[in-house]
């Protein structure tokens, strides 16, 4: 068998190492838009090839992992599917792009959602272990062919994968709160301590507290960009939440309200027993 | 020469176990108001012997490791302090504790605060290496003894700790940014995502990013609450400041200004090169 990943960064290049190590496939072909980025993947040994996109669509199962405003546009143009090709959209959010999908390859079409990141991006930031012990979120699977959903299934679960089946809906709208508000939290938080008065003064300071806290900083401006475009109304929600929590917190401290204050971050504690 | 250590939580206790390393105390003496702590440093061999505040108030050196609110009382209590001893307050707020300490034993106070911590408390939370590559800020030098002060840095330059000096203002000011609006952050997340319908839906995708964000949401909120009363005027104005830019996402977001929040979030990027 065969597999084909357009987009060599960290996701794409992370199941090239990782695929490799199940020896599922005999040839791993790569595509990136980005030249440099083709020739890093080949020197790291994430791929065996690099190709066009045309052979690839060739491939038994093909992984999209490109930004989101490009994903779409990418399966839509491929041709001549045929009916027991897989195609696997790696992209963190989920609604917008299912529905743009033509309906002619819908049953090749799978949503996938591995929670698997790190604040580094490209070819260089591939980690094979990347996707193992962590969460994949198959989004609206009724709507893919059992075939497919049965085949990342076992492509998954062989690199250490748990599956969640969940609506695209409700994909998007709990990703809001539990990977797109933290990079939005983590990015104001960096903004803020360099918008004072001699920054460095401050983050001479730093301990483990904030650097984990502004780690999500580092992260990809262009794949955020579109992750925020593409889940605007959900992730407008979960700040307007956020902001609540704060305001009050704010309020609890100006008016010296202590046990109060005290009891709101009991009740945060409570967080990890639910993990 | 003995050293005390009063409060065997996390810091206390850590410290009983750096120093032990060390060899530079023949005795470590420790106490704890609570007698559960005090069986548990002891089991956990964190110090050598359990004894009073008086019998503690003979050491050479004094460490203080309790919740802000009562640490200028019990150094005020201390009874006849001698000229060449040594009160080291490891609090995370400076300024209004050293204004309460009495005149008469000012030059044996140093205010000292190490960018050391973990999310956990207590004598179990304890781990040698809590000080080590981290570092030690003392404050308002100038008005604690030399001596006092030399002996200080020898201490915990021999722990691993790199030296900052700062006047007590500046310190809490800064410290605002650094480390108390992430916990802020942090227990305000946790609370949003409580907040919402069935939250083990959401925790149920939990990934890295979410992990390390949320991570501070487990502190104490007894020694926290404790840290923002102390800390109450800078911690406002920067959870303000931070208001301020967590409002500007969401305009860019809202009126689908791409350009300006991909920019915002490349500002942000530049953290790092800070550090």
């Amino acid at each position: 068998m065969q597999a084909g990943i357009v987009g060599l960064g960290l996701i794409g290049g992370s199941l090239g190492l990782a695929l490799k190590e199940t020896r599922l496939f005999k040839n791993i072909l790569g595509y990136d838009v980005n030249p440099l980025h083709q020739q890093q993947a080949l020197n790291l040994g994430l791929i065996d090839e690099c190709v066009s996109l045309d052979e690839i669509s060739s491939s038994d199962v093909i992984f999209i992992a490109v930004p989101l405003d490009v994903v779409a546009t990418i399966i839509n143009g491929f041709k001549n599917i045929a009916p027991n090709q897989t195609i696997i959209d790696l992209g963190s959010t989920k609604s917008l792009i299912a529905s743009l999908i033509n309906s002619s390859i819908r049953k090749n079409y799978v949503g996938a959602h591995p929670m698997s990141g790190t604040e580094y991006s490209g070819p260089k930031a591939a980690k094979k272990d990347l996707f193992k012990n962590n969460i994949l979120i198959l989004t609206d699977t009724e709507q893919s062919g059992e075939f497919q959903i049965a085949f990342t299934k076992d492509i998954f679960v062989s690199l250490g994968m748990q599956i969640i089946k969940m609506n695209s809906y409700n994909h998007d709208a709990h990703i809001a709160y539990i990977s797109h508000l933290p990079h939005i939290l983590s990015f104001a938080l960096a903004n803020t301590v360099l918008g004072q008065e001699k920054p460095e003064n401050i983050l001479a300071l730093i301990g483990g507290g904030f650097r984990d806290t502004s780690r999500l900083s580092k992260s990809s401006p262009i794949t955020w960009c579109n992750i925020f475009k593409h889940n605007k109304t959900h992730l407008l929600e979960s700040i307007s939440e956020f902001e609540k929590n704060i305001a009050l917190a704010k309020t609890y401290i100006k008016n010296e309200e202590w046990d109060k204050l005290e009891n709101w971050m009991r009740m945060a504690n409570s967080l990890y027993e639910f993990l």
